[in-house]
């Protein structure tokens, strides 16, 4: 069943209403008549199972008829801190990763990463990222739309490090066996992973992270592209929490 | 390094050649001269750390410094099978499932595939296909080039399943958890992953599958797209047998 966020303030004890771009897809794209069935997630734990009464240009009336308890939404907390990549990747990324259950994303750039932002240009651009992070939460089944920070530097990145209870630094020249360090990090711990540019990381930038709290790690033989990682490594955390149809640790 | 895979049987005791595409990347792209190093792979299990001695148009001379073991080539073998996507989706599906360790690839068409192929553009498609994953292998440093079979349909696939000891069959509606069944499953087993196309499989396929000798899985919660289940499965799978910096069961 189509499934939209919507706003806890448009949703009352017997009706809630969505406004923006879902009613356009409700319309349009589904073509959706009064009597259709559609969920709605507050983003709080709570789904809405509702039956259209109306749409008009801006806006959708449904009845609610049921709350369910969102069951997409991971029990673990892990951010995604990928350096900017090229083209499609980057969107790829936040797409793939909200998938897999990423809690936020912040991109940044370090010493090899190649693309670059200015400001007009990025702010466009994280209205598309957040766009593209709400789609995929809807079609997931996430119970939370994934926030897109915005392109920040290293220096910045590293001082959001002291925020996190666990930072997974892959590192390409190695590092502790990924498995080993999960079996040391309690389940509620906040958990932030960082991917760097197609260049990797520079030394400099690893002994950093280090300082800053972040543990080196590594994930297995085969060298996975900027891509790849955040994707793999949001797999094997998920999964090592039983949140992947896997068993808790 | 840059990395390329060699046919076993240009390579002498002392000397290897390295022949086809490659003489162009390594002339063109990588703009080689003698003297350069490079890694070839015999897919074999063998890598040649080798220096450049000359390169005409058909074919360069290396003379080998040392062998290696290949250190990239999973100890456990997980053959994909996936259903068809459109575009793009496919390819990455190649890309990124060579950098994570699939041994081949089955591609298949089901009931609710949409992407058909005729023979002449599918044969065309396979080269450029195997081309991919021999690109992917090379640059995440694999030990061997994964296989990608010809197009087979649902009943083709099906008497395949008879060659592994494990096929896992990723049914969204539901199945046992994924960490309940490789718990059983020996890390010296063939498995083979199933995946259906976008609009899923529908319930004869699930029940023909099983009655094939198919286990039914489910991944967690979350819908994931037919592109990202494979990539998913693969980092579970390997994670879940150490290879991927995880431990061992």
């Amino acid at each position: 069943m189509q499934r939209y966020f919507v706003d806890s303030t448009q949703i009352g004890p017997d009706w809630l209403t969505v406004r923006g771009d879902d009613v356009h897809h409700i319309k349009n794209v589904m073509r959706m008549r009064a009597g259709d069935r559609l969920l709605c997630c507050d983003s709080k734990g709570t789904d809405y199972l509702a039956e259209l009464e109306s749409v008009s240009e801006g806006e959708a009336q449904c009845r609610i008829l049921e709350t369910l308890p969102s069951r997409g939404e991971p029990r673990i907390r892990v951010d995604v801190a990928a350096s900017l990549t090229k083209g499609d990747k980057w969107e790829w990324v936040l797409q793939k990763g909200t998938e897999l259950g990423a809690a936020s994303f912040l991109p940044f750039t370090s010493a090899r990463t190649v693309v670059k932002l200015d400001g007009k240009k990025a702010s466009k651009k994280k209205e598309r990222w957040q766009r593209i992070a709400k789609e995929a939460a809807e079609q997931s089944q996430r119970g939370q739309i994934p926030r897109v920070e915005t392109v920040m530097d290293w220096r910045s990145l590293l001082e959001r490090f002291h925020a996190y209870d666990r930072v997974l630094f892959a590192y390409e020249k190695g590092g502790r066996p990924l498995g080993e360090v999960l079996q040391e990090t309690a389940a509620g711990d906040a958990m932030l992973v960082v991917i760097g540019p197609e260049g990797g990381f520079t030394e400099t930038e690893k002994n950093e992270a280090v300082a800053a709290g972040a543990v080196s790690i590594h994930l297995g033989p085969r060298i996975l592209r900027a891509e790849t990682a955040p994707l793999a490594l949001l797999s094997c955390i998920h999964y090592s929490y039983g949140e992947m149809g896997g068993e808790p640790l």
